[in-house]
């Protein structure tokens, strides 16, 4: 995709922050993260979200991200660490190019993940275990 | 893990709102959903997070959430989803068997994820690639 950001960061035609590559993948620093560390994980071929990628392909890029979280736990030892892969705009998503989010956390970092939880009742889990089985 | 929810319910002597099973993973309901729709990705084997999950593991659960992913966007339809897997209490894991989160996301949900962003200098993004290659 020609206008797509990552794209030329994967074929080196913009700079990137790169601490890995292959044929298929690369492993580059967020320009803007949330914590030093903070790490992204692309396929070089433009998938848009999540929806578009095949399963193979995300068995292998699972695989390298669960490796460089732990290469990244190693480097900065820090109590925690998010993995996100956000999807759409109303999710976070602002470059529609799949990438993974790596992000070491400590207790005084500025990363909030919250959401209110819900306690539906016994029927409702039913009925939404229905629904999804069904879109199978 | 004898103390451990997620155990318990991998083996099926407390209860889950489960979607699917197979030999080594389930696919069930978060029993306090951000949204309803929101599903959990995970292994039957007790490991604590993704520190501890083996890269071919994490190979073949990735690919069914990426399946589940699909499934659960057919069946709602929402606009977004995040793909969040929390490792550490600071990261806000609660519990400690690794497990990763389904949320399907619309415009007037709950959901807040969200960090102040960081303008690092060149050198310190150099540093901090050598700091990561260090640690491979």
């Amino acid at each position: 995709m020609s206008e797509c950001i990552f794209c030329k960061m994967m074929d080196g035609s913009i700079p990137a922050y790169t601490v890995y590559e292959d044929e298929e993948f690369k492993v580059i620093l967020d320009r803007y993260p949330a914590i030093l560390g903070h790490t992204l994980v692309i396929p070089k071929k433009h998938v848009a979200d999540i929806f578009e990628l095949d399963e193979e392909t995300a068995g292998r890029l699972f695989k390298l991200a669960v490796k460089y979280a732990g290469i990244i736990k190693k480097a900065f030892n820090y109590p925690g660490m998010n993995i996100l892969q956000n999807n759409g705009a109303v999710a976070g998503q602002s470059v529609h190019h799949f990438h993974m989010h790596l992000i070491p956390r400590h207790e005084k970092d500025n990363v909030t993940i919250k959401w209110a939880t819900m306690d539906p009742a016994h029927e409702d889990f039913e009925k939404i275990i229905k629904v999804i089985q069904n879109a199978d």
